[in-house]
């Protein structure tokens, strides 16, 4: 049987994501039948009262889970306990220890959906009683760390008390179907991985814009700042999913292992290259969906003159023989356009056109690789129209999923959840990932708190600073939303 | 102004295909308005007797073509003129010179829908005539001769009295919409092209399916075969154009010098290759689609003991650096399983897979170009079903034209004559091509002479004899129905 302990289990991050999460995998009868999920907070709350609240949280968040119902909920809260712990307070881990051992637990996974400073203290305390022995595991949620100093002690502190493969590091987008499926079209199918290097890639676009401001979280933010908050954990990510060599087989540490090598491979830049290779911008009062917004400095919690940015953008580097000289261009903002979470390869042209110049300007093909709202994958290519002559369109290649299976969609915090109950840390960031992501932020952090002067502003609800665009466009390239199509 | 002239006015195929065909175009305003359509055949027929073959070949064969109306229909009909004319009789052609003088045409098109004995008694009197100078041109339909040696002179004939670009040899499986599409997927996208050799292509099949069988032309059939009938026209031309190099540029010749190039580096089989890497087969009783049909040798027109094949399956090889040692399969019967014109890319598998063998065996990427019963194309890879784990499925991309055009589609035949009319030899046959195509169709031929054990029988409503799969299986190939899917 498992039980699953979650730290933080009357916080923001329970209520709307883990708990949905862990209920629907309940539905889907994808925890064992002894399963047991105890909530752990500071507050003094009744097994009785959490009930009420977990019971709140399904309702208001998991509405979309397929074959739910009120016979359901009431199995899932009869597995639902509470239990009042104070990180400082040791008897508080002792009484969580009796009541695991009551219930004969042999697979403990607990999750830490606190804030980092709780992380250590509660490992520590854990340890001391004797409770992350044998097969339990600990899921960590980001921030792991403000720099690669910080991240390489919260690192070491966790390894007093666990093995690395006890820790799992979660990372959202690594749990996306797409993300997964990226693995999937490019070491199962003999036609994309020939193309998949510097010889047919011209640049790689990974973009993750959001729509939302800091909403309540203006404090923690204005500490952190998008470069932390995005860029050094999930666009990362991305870029060594995409850009990773084969690995020896599909276990956890052989793809771990390939992923490391590209992080530790991203071209560490010197104080000029940031200021040549960075945009770092800060959203003023706009309108996002034609709905006035104020700005950044006016959020609550963000001091007037906070200098703390919302919007990145990289020209980011990989040196080795696959990726020398090709573009990684990465994207992240806060009060931008739309909101969407978008891989695009786009091939190098092709090299001589027979059909002339009578067709204009054609965009060259590209992989899109769509993470949010939707999920999906497109394959962009010319095909002749219909009818006389050959006037060639863009067609998109579409991989439908809704199509082609009916296999339920599992939602990436299940997805990830699932995994670390099953010991399976594929989708997780092992230590040196986390290391080497550091490393290369680290500079270009530095490099902008030398430079107050490189913050740009942008108007909320555009696609960020023009400096955005101008960094790819002296090299001939543009973002994705920038193309009108013919 | 264009005037069109069809000799074999009054025949299967004009009123099947070339009458509903021009009938479109005029329907879509794609003929000038003097246009002038005049059937010509050796039947007394008044233009009002004509003219309600006409319609009543529009009627039964023309019920797709979009916005046609009885108002279009009596338009056309004002248009259409009937002359009598034997090509043995000169004066006939006298005739049919003063109503073209008439009309002062400009741009005259014949077109030859008559049995080839016919072909060259006609040229030479349009020639005397002097109907054949300046723009005219004249379109001719298969059979191109019956070997290499009598193609030759049809050719040769032919331009005693036609310059090459005059002449029109056509083949309706050029006029596919998917056919052309092909030019454009392989030579305005920068992704298939790289992979377009035997380095990364298995095989390439090539089948055409009819369920037919010889219907009313029994002995005409039994003194052509499937070889003649065709692989040597339509099959061949599929090969070329999917194995050329990249053109120079997009005009006829252009792609005409890399077709022919193709058809050359065929290889020529030895006896000894052509037992092994053909076979030929000819249907008994059986029953398609669920009904009885009688044997070949039990139809009108076809002796008992008659040893024409209905069916052919040829492991061709091309000799030169992009396909030394791909295998080109191709197929083709009547009588058989379903109705389809296919031709299938697969690509080779990948070298390793890293997700293990837990998978199954896994087969590998293809492109498939579908031309009947509907055109279209699709990409096969493999992807993630979505949910745990990995586990790979087959999924299709779809290249969606309906989706992604609503522009009108046109039927070969159309598009055809329309090209013959704007005078773009593209889509059409050069001599050196069918000389080519003959002279490795000529070895073959001979040494089934020699050969009559060779025939296999095949059941009518099957995909052909055993030993066609046998061809392929004992390469480790199978064609694309043999394969179950998971």
């Amino acid at each position: 049987m498992t039980t699953f302990v979650l730290f933080g289990g009357t916080g923001d991050l329970a209520k709307r994501k883990i708990i949905p999460a862990l209920y629907s995998a309940f539905v889907n009868g994808r925890l064992d039948s002894e399963f047991k999920f105890i909530g752990a907070a500071r507050e003094a709350l009744s097994h009785e009262e959490f009930r009420q609240r977990v019971s709140d949280s399904i309702s208001q968040y998991a509405g979309k889970v397929v074959g739910g119902s009120a016979e359901k909920l009431a199995a899932f809260l009869a597995c639902t306990d509470y239990a009042k712990i104070d990180a400082r307070v040791p008897e508080d881990f002792a009484i969580l220890k009796n009541s695991l051992h009551t219930s004969a637990s042999n697979a403990t996974l607990f999750y830490l959906a606190t804030g980092p400073d709780i992380f250590i203290p509660v490992v520590e305390q854990l340890s001391k009683h004797g409770l992350v022995e044998g097969n339990a595991r600990v899921v960590v949620e980001k921030p792991l760390g403000r720099d690669a100093q910080s991240a390489k002690e919260i690192n070491q502190s966790l390894r007093n008390y666990l093995d690395e493969h006890q820790i799992y590091r979660i990372d959202h987008y690594l749990g996306k179907e797409m993300v997964q499926n990226l693995l999937a079209l490019r070491f199962a199918n003999s036609f994309l991985e020939p193309l998949w290097n510097r010889k047919w890639i011209q640049d790689v676009q990974i973009s993750i814009s959001e729509q939302v401001g800091v909403e309540s979280r203006g404090d923690f933010y204005d500490h952190t700042g998008a470069l932390r908050d995005m860029v050094q954990n999930h666009l990362l990510q991305l870029v060594s999913i995409v850009a990773m060599e084969p690995p020896v087989n599909a276990n956890p540490d052989a793809i771990r292992d390939e992923k490391v090598k590209v992080l530790r491979a991203l071209r560490k830049f010197t104080n000029e290259e940031v200021s040549k290779k960075t945009v770092r911008g800060q959203y003023r009062a706009g309108a996002v969906d034609g709905k006035p917004v104020i700005a950044y400095q006016a959020e609550p919690g963000v001091p007037p003159a906070s200098r703390t940015e919302t919007f990145v953008a990289i020209r980011a580097e990989i040196d080795n023989w696959r990726w020398a000289g090709v573009p990684f261009y990465l994207r992240t903002g806060k009060r931008m356009a739309s909101r969407s979470a978008e891989i695009t390869i786009n091939f190098k042209p092709i090299p001589y056109s027979i059909f002339g110049q009578s067709q204009g300007p054609m965009r060259s093909n590209r992989l899109v690789i769509t993470l949010q709202p939707e999920e999906s994958v497109q394959l962009f290519m010319k095909a002749k129209e219909p009818g006389e002559g050959i006037r060639l369109s863009d067609v998109a290649l579409n991989l439908d999923f809704a199509e082609a299976s009916n296999l339920r969609r599992v939602e990436s915090y299940e997805r990830l959840l699932l995994d670390a109950m099953h010991g399976d840390l594929t989708l997780f960031v092992r230590d040196d990932e986390l290391n080497a992501a550091w490393s290369w932020i680290d500079p270009i952090m530095n490099a902008w708190q030398n430079d107050s002067e490189g913050l740009k502003s942008y108007i909320a609800g555009s696609w960020g600073p023009a400096a955005a665009s101008y960094l790819l466009a002296q090299h001939g390239a543009a973002w994705g939303e920038e193309y009108v199509e013919s």
